[in-house]
């Protein structure tokens, strides 16, 4: 696959599976929203902001900032399937202009936010390496 | 979620996100084929036994062997989506009785298998918990 139809595939996406690594070195997994901005991913932790579900991935990072996030097609058709993954060093963003250019980013990709409660702590994910297949 | 519902949609899903640990403390991910069967999950590395990007889950599973397998449904239709994690330990089908059992079970459910070059090696993915939202 071309890096352009991989970062364009990636762009388009309307879902991603983020992986992270627990404090105990476990893998973890969750399907989540994000925007592709040159070089780094925004995600938003949404809706129930204190549940520990929604939480963990920011544990996660906190612990160990390694992730993974996995966009690709499954199709019956086989010779159809792809995929992107995307690895990188993740972190919460706090500075609050960075925060609301990416809400911003995230609500111009997806209009469901608009009717969600707004979102918990936004996440970048810095982009170090795109693999793909095929 | 009940919990009979997880396990349905688990067993009806086509595809499946596997996540593990790289050597280095690393999350890694890759998209997956597999058959769910009582506690057991089985999935085929399949194609181009050879190759570096195969082999690197059962790597990765014989120097940590937590696992992580997502099944979800994205829809733009939030108020629709689910996820079910399955967590647990894996490892490398050795006994040949198995692997041939769990080829079977894996062709029946899918039929491309068929068509494409004989699967290398065959994990098993051990349930230990489930988790569902919502």
């Amino acid at each position: 696959m071309m890096p352009e139809t991989a970062k364009q595939r990636v762009g388009d996406a309307r879902v991603g599976r983020l992986a992270t690594v627990t404090p105990e070195g476990r893998p973890h997994i969750v399907p989540c929203c994000f925007v592709l901005r040159g070089d780094m991913i925004y995600s938003a932790v949404d809706g129930k902001p204190k549940s520990r579900l929604s939480l963990r991935r920011i544990e996660n990072l906190e612990a160990n900032d390694a992730f993974a996030l996995l966009v690709d097609l499954y199709d019956g058709e086989w010779s159809a399937l792809w995929w992107v993954r995307i690895d990188g060093h993740g972190r919460v963003v706090r500075d609050e202009g960075e925060r609301v250019e990416a809400l911003h980013l995230l609500t111009r990709k997806y209009p469901q936010y608009h009717a969600v409660p707004i979102p918990g702590p936004v996440i970048a994910l810095e982009i170090e390496t795109w693999t793909s297949w095929p």
